[in-house]
């Protein structure tokens, strides 16, 4: 509130609504309900204590994506149509005019549709230990397991029909232990020369990539059922030194 | 010695000696002294066994270095002369010529050569919990605190003979809660504007920054004396974007 008041008072700021972010992956749509409630109960403050209405909310982002099978995110029009009723039963409640919503399902959007393509270099086992699947990519292209232990599905492209009978640690090029993807996937039979897909690898994976031992970054390909085009080119070698006096 | 005698019975392949690598951030000398025990044990079995007289050694880098004050790695001095000690000690006992050495010392030039300087954005206080120092960089030029919670020592650099009385989180300005430099950092007083120097950094910082949050890598400037020059130029917008088509 006092902020709220700060900026109306400002001359050179138009306080045109507020914002609010309560987390992220989050698979319960009741959070986002008390979030929109308690933002319109603090609209109806301000108007009261203030005499401004506030026209703008912003419920941020937050929605949980399918990373793995465990994952059950609600669809988008059981979101809409909770949250749509959380938000005018509030407003009806503390006779508040219903603001003009934005949301921001970026991560809902971007992650389930990308795919992360790598070649296998090489398979190695240590029986009775773990299997090291090690592929041309991996913490400079998704560094989500090396700093928070992300889980993600693969396969095997090739094999995508069958069951998975493999389970493997996929490991990056990096000259570090902690380069890796994931351990303990479960995979199709997988050798050298094979594609393996990492599955909603579409956010916080190239907007985090990064250059480390000098990789550069793959390109990104959109695919539309038959059609495909190259949304970001592939990264070379003069792109890396480019800057380098 | 299965894969050296794989590898000499290659016609492509010239067989000219051997690697090994003990591990990172190492500050004693004892287990670079048993490495190098070990393989020039290992070069005189291959000369028993093939007959091969490899004359190269790599034995790896690995040496500690100064991150923090309880960090005390031995001299160069010091290392050269044990290591070269039991070198041709061992070379002496197996009656074996002493092979050409080859070192890797990158982390041990370039890490203590390094210093990042933030601006402070902001000092946010939570009383008896935690202060914020918020700077205008963070995990997107230096991620080894979120990837390794590794530690470093900072530094007012305005202040720089003074007493360290405050203790901060030095915190990125990407939009995660893990976007940290450090936490209960002892510095000395700093406000907004300030300078923070974060030392030790050389090594590992600039070759594994990333563009998350489209942020730019800063410059990277030389130093000798009073002169300076900028050996890596700051990144720019169209930088970040010059590959997206």
């Amino acid at each position: 509130m006092n902020a709220v008041k700060k900026a109306a008072g400002l001359s050179h700021v138009e306080l045109v609504g507020l914002h609010c972010h309560i987390g992220s992956q989050i698979f319960d749509t009741e959070p986002f309900l008390l979030a929109a409630r308690i933002m319109i109960g603090f609209l109806s403050q301000i108007r009261q204590q203030t005499g401004i209405t506030l026209q703008k909310l912003n419920l941020g982002g937050g929605y949980g994506i399918c990373y793995t099978p465990e994952n059950d995110p609600p669809s988008y029009e059981k979101y809409m149509e909770q949250v749509s009723s959380a938000i005018h039963e509030t407003c009806r409640l503390l006779d508040f005019p219903t603001p003009y919503i934005l949301l921001e399902p970026g991560r809902s959007i971007v992650g389930p549709a990308g795919i992360t393509l790598y070649t296998v270099g090489s398979v190695k086992e240590i029986p009775g230990v773990r299997t090291y699947v090690s592929v041309d990519g991996g913490m400079t292209d998704n560094p989500r397991y090396a700093l928070y232990q992300s889980e993600y599905q693969i396969m095997n492209v090739g094999l995508a029909d069958q069951e998975k009978t493999m389970r493997v640690t996929l490991a990056g090029h990096c000259c570090e232990s902690g380069d890796l993807i994931g351990e303990n996937l479960p995979v199709q039979h997988l050798e050298k020369g094979d594609i393996v897909a990492v599955l909603s690898t579409g956010a916080y994976n190239y907007s985090m990539a990064s250059h480390y031992n000098r990789v550069p970054n793959p390109p990104v390909v959109l695919v539309r059922g038959d059609t495909d085009r190259i949304i970001v080119k592939r990264e070379r070698w003069e792109d890396l030194v480019r800057l380098d006096v």
